[in-house]
């Protein structure tokens, strides 16, 4: 693969290119914009660099983008999952350059998605391109899989998967995304947390009432806040029965979880906090972030919130509340001991409103997915990788993992500044180039086993 | 006191202009509008009804109008307090018709102000015109204060009652407002609850942070809800130590409280409730409204609060909060305990901004003002009249109770139906009518004491 990894270095330039128009359209999933012309682009670059392509579709869906290559002879088959929807741009007052005009800066390049995860994108397309210009062929089968809705809760994925299986199937899996560390260590992860996202609403007078009857007409904030109380103790735990019950995180998990740096002052610096959730310090705050479920209030509004005074009984109060979940939990058990709860306790007044959710999902450490990506990343980076157990934020790698059964590892091209989802968003030069390689060096890897 | 009576009758479209007249400035006080012109116009009424006037004057403050008349013997006098200013209009949209072009339909006076409390400033000043203009003078000296900053907290009347201490000298007071029962019984009323409002604030993150990491990240609406939590139990019971202390709310108060009519079901329908505070009902409900201090949610608001999801941790949360007190507590008593409270129980994260607050106040049932004012509404209105040991809302009595000495009651032009400080208020003309003779036959009664 060393012509491989020349090619690289010889066509970074052009691969920037790729990389700056696919960044220029606005391919935003909420709401849904410059789709149709992304998808276009992907066909386009995917047929450039030598791969067969398809665009699946189905009925309210935006579609998936699907390319392989198939080598004559081969023994195992490794798939990609990317999404090429982005986060909206706003506020866009505070982005240096505009989101949807890519710019390179001190070694950079800025975009509205350039993180998260274009960038992945097409260092993954290049990688294959750079054998197949320098080999003529793979030693692999491959797949990629760009979908468009990662943004908004991924929820036509699965069904594109019930509908196209076997273009789906595979022996190993490189998810969406990875980071390098603020020690420039590589990151890669081995699972995802779940999500189940909800938001309650209590009523009670059917207007607004002077706060003098307040002795008298029940406040829907007070019920909330009784009911909010009963999910949640101050160390962060969850009380409602059952929740714990199926969740696989073990020692192995921990194990993995002391590997990883965790300086207590300087998180708490980034943040500008004076104490963790729980009073957690060092690994019990480590763990607490990242194999704990959470309980998490999003938002909360009720009655008069502007400046000054007004004094009235609200008639109504709604909170948005996001429990991350583990491997072992669904969003649909949750909702059934959710729903279990409110019947125990008695607070049939709250209206539940479930948005979305999805499982969560993890690759075994002792898994040969593991060891090859590993060892391919520790070649690329020439540092030891660092590995998660699971990721801080949830992804629907549940998909792979546990729907299709592919061993499925996480990696990616950008680092500890990139401000996805935020202004500024950005990936260093550098760790592009590296990503590229570092897919070479996996397929590489991958043949040999 | 025939005369004056009938002079009322006589007389009654002339007064029904200079109410029109008064409504049509839009004198509100938040923001500041049409104070000086109210001002002018008040004195004028004043005046051309043969009463002293003064318009007092403090740096800051709204004018206090200030008018007198003084016969050349008399035993008692009496003082009327009102305030001129009005609550702001909105939602314009809801009014049918204009609020500040005062219109009579069906047997109604409708404008903003015309029963908070304008009705009540032109009823009191035509009751003395009455006399002056048919007996020639007065049996009693008679006293008028009209504030214009009552619908902000009152803050500065206590100011010019320090400045002008004898002024505002009086045997017996009158206070701003009453209305008739759906049983047309006329109410009267010895006290006013207190008010204190605060807003409190909780602070974590320096910025939102992503919700995968709220397991590290403390969520300030989490603290918010335990620090609220601490503050009042499910039955609306108030747990700040040392809050139920000093409350002189007394069988006397019961006893009263016991003639008011209270309807559970009906009052249910009035606000679209199930059931009321703590789960009471009948007295216990009736009791939980008028003699039991309140702790109130007026407003909450963090993080995400638009539609659909986001998922974050908020950087802040803050909630708007109004106690309504009872006589012998003061705000700044409460101010201490809740100070006291946040040490006890390591609540220092949560900062406290204190609005504005007063006293409540009330005067015994056994008060000869009780008897005089009781007697003449009795007259008046050829019903018993309603006697309430409280009223449900909160106004500045004290100023003349507690800080004057003046036993004072309170009695109105407004009825059930007058939407006080809402859309379409209004004044049925009858009420007015009776209104002014119920004053007449309260200076009539106070002569004869």
């Amino acid at each position: 693969m060393q012509k491989a990894l020349e090619y690289v270095d010889e066509n970074l330039d052009t691969f920037i290119e790729d990389l700056k128009s696919l960044c220029s359209i606005p391919s935003i999933s909420s709401p849904n914009e410059g789709i149709k012309e992304c998808v276009t682009k992907i066909r386009e670059i995917l047929e450039e660099s030598g791969l067969n392509v398809k665009v699946l579709e189905l009925e309210g869906a935006n579609p998936v983008v699907y390319g392989d290559y198939k080598p004559e002879h081969y023994d195992k088959t490794i798939i990609f999952y990317n999404h090429y929807d982005v986060q909206p741009a706003d506020p866009l007052e505070l982005w240096e350059s505009p989101p949807f005009e890519p710019a390179i800066r001190d070694g950079k390049l800025f975009a509205r998605g350039v993180a998260d995860n274009k960038g992945n994108i097409i260092a993954r397309i290049k990688a294959i391109e750079s054998i197949l210009r320098t080999d003529g062929d793979l030693p692999v089968a491959v797949k990629f899989v760009f979908e468009g809705e990662e943004e908004v809760g991924g929820i036509s994925l699965p069904k594109y998967i019930d509908k196209y299986k076997d273009l789906f199937e595979a022996d190993i899996g490189v998810w969406e995304s990875g980071d390098r560390h603020e020690n420039e260590r590589p990151s890669v992860k081995l699972g995802y947390k779940g999500i189940a996202f909800f938001e309650f609403f209590v009523r009670k007078a059917d207007k607004d009432v002077h706060s003098g009857r307040a002795g008298l007409v029940p406040n829907p904030v007070w019920r909330l806040i009784e009911f909010l109380s009963s999910l949640r103790d101050e160390k962060g735990k969850i009380l409602i029965d059952g929740f714990y019950d199926d969740i696989d995180i073990n020692n192995e998990d921990e194990e993995l979880l002391k590997g990883i740096p965790f300086d207590d002052e300087e998180i708490k610096e980034e943040y500008g906090l004076e104490e963790f959730v729980g009073k957690f310090e060092g690994f019990e705050a480590l763990k607490s972030l990242y194999l704990k479920p959470t309980c998490n209030i999003d938002g909360i509004k009720s009655g008069y919130i502007r400046e000054g005074t007004k004094t009235i009984v609200p008639s109504e109060a709604s909170v948005k509340v996001d429990f991350r979940i583990f491997p072992g939990q669904t969003p649909e058990k949750l909702l059934e001991n959710l729903h279990e709860h409110i019947e125990k306790y008695g607070f049939t007044d709250v209206e539940v409103k479930y948005y979305y959710g999805y499982e969560s999902a993890k690759t075994s450490p002792s898994s040969f997915a593991v060891r090859i990506i590993e060892e391919a990343t520790r070649k690329t980076y020439n540092r030891e990788p660092l590995i998660y157990p699971m990721s801080v934020g949830s992804s629907p790698i549940y998909n792979f993992i546990n729907k299709l059964g592919i061993p499925t590892v996480s990696i990616g091209a950008e680092y500890w500044g990139s401000l996805v989802h935020s202004p500024n968003e950005n990936i260093r030069i550098e760790d592009f180039r590296l990503a590229i390689k570092n897919v070479v060096n996996i397929i590489d890897e991958l043949s040999k086993h």
